[in-house]
């Protein structure tokens, strides 16, 4: 298949969701032209996922899209961003039947998560070679008011947008194929179909810091405290744990994608795990924790 | 060496190329904020390297660095749009020192780059895995003012901004490894320093459409044709030749970067190369061609 064709398949397999009233032009072009609001600042990141590492290599091609998507955009919804559009870049050994196939399922994974949060996938680029996702994501935000890791304070509650630790679970189980897309379990779910947490924007408007738990509660957190320079206690029966989960998971497992933030203000209708502190470090229960957790060089699936 | 450590070590490397004044939060956060002045659209793109495919496995990582930064902002050049900023993503094996030393030529040849066309490196990710590089870049141009592939009309004048199939020869001659990026001969110069053209944004005012010669003239000039629905009819003494280069290198050689557009007006500091016609199809010479050039599914270095 000729590299044309792929990408009419793959526009096929987009459909509507590569486009959007913001898109001024879209695949097909040199780059995409993408409208922007006025009053607005642009907010932008990229993310790579590699079989073997980020996923399993035989997993379903459809819930490597989905997650895919879901994860690069929750970066945005960690900054208070309103989403609004993704590239993909693709790179794929070949293009006999299985790899179209595969790119297909792909892309349809990819148009299924675009679609839930209402972005438009308007542009991307094909290369041959091993495997290989990279996607960046863009969106807006209120002019200067981009909630980053700097700016808790001490006394600040610390919350988490929904329960952690049930993708680590499904790791730690080693539970993650061979999986049916259509059938998932709780655990399985969690790691695969994350949500980009944008319906927590409200809360943010008025948090300090925020950050996604991509890497682990207390790895993310440390983040957080890095850039705040402050410490953190949390109580660990106040860290809700999804499906399966241990304290463990919840405390140093990663791919939730859930959101960690810190507010002044005391929030009923969020989880509140703990507070920031003047002393630095992460104490859980009062006990010093090593910030350990996901390090994209030393950690890697089995496979 | 642990990825924040890296992270340290390519914000060094970066130095000034990481910042901009419309850089309102960059490296260290979730995700890059920029701001977007009034009135103007965002132009945006993504393109991947990959090494045995578009640069040899052993050329240096400073002119890796540099050309894919070129090559990928080059894309916004074809668009008439002003460059603000890129991202970028970093797979590679291992953090021994060679790694490191890879990783830190890389980010010195992405800065200067960067620096030559005045944008800023604003964010990326770092991933281990095959060395794989993908970079997202973003401009802005004044809205509705994209110049795309399609609206070239019969009639139109075909112009190239420079000297093609450089490039090519040095692919061509084997030529691209090893080298010593301190000292390249022109035809190397050509393949691992190519310019993004944004200094002919003046002339794509005018311009019915553009595209850049990344794959090839006869190919880039086929995407306009079949966009702006025509043909064309080039003569082969008006096709400016680089160093070293044949014809065969100046029609079908891609990795140039030079832009290929098309206007009503007759321009005299511009090299003219033939016009657009309503008989579809692409005439060298009255002589019919193939569109053939580089598809990225079926061509490999030799490596």
């Amino acid at each position: 298949m000729k590299e044309f064709q792929v990408i009419e398949l793959i526009k096929e397999a987009l459909a509507e969701s590569a486009e959007a009233d913001w898109i001024r032009v879209g695949i097909g072009d040199d780059a995409a032209v993408v409208s922007c609001s006025p009053g607005m600042d642009i907010v932008s990141s990229i993310d790579s996922f590699l079989p073997g590492r980020h996923f399993p290599v035989d997993a379903p091609a459809d819930l490597v899209g989905y997650r895919a998507i879901m994860a690069s955009f929750s970066d945005l919804a960690a900054m208070g961003a309103q989403p609004k559009y993704g590239l993909v870049s693709l790179t794929i050994d070949g293009t006999n039947q299985s790899g179209i196939d595969w790119i297909s399922d792909f892309t349809r994974g990819c148009s299924s998560a675009a679609n839930k949060i209402g972005v438009a996938l308007c542009g991307g680029n094909m290369s041959r070679g091993a495997l290989s996702i990279s996607i960046s994501v863009h969106g807006e935000v209120d002019k200067n008011k981009a909630c980053q890791r700097a700016g808790g304070q001490p006394g600040d509650f610390i919350y988490v947008s929904g329960p952690l630790g049930s993708a680590a679970a499904c790791v730690r189980r080693n539970d993650l194929v061979p999986v049916e897309s259509h059938n998932l379990s709780p655990t399985q779910e969690a790691f695969y179909r994350p949500s980009a947490r944008f319906d927590m924007s409200k809360y943010l408007e008025s948090a300090s810091s925020a950050i996604d738990i991509s890497d682990g509660l207390v790895q993310d957190l440390n983040h957080i405290l890095e850039r705040s320079c402050c410490g953190a206690s949390l109580e660990s029966n106040l860290i809700p744990l999804g499906d399966s989960a241990e304290l463990e998971d919840g405390l140093f497992g990663g791919d939730d994608y859930e959101l960690l933030f810190t507010s002044s203000k005391d929030l009923a209708s969020v989880d509140k795990i703990g507070r920031l502190t003047k002393e630095l470090g992460i104490r859980v229960d009062g006990e010093a924790v090593d910030p350990r957790g996901f390090d994209h060089f030393s950690i890697e699936f089995e496979s």
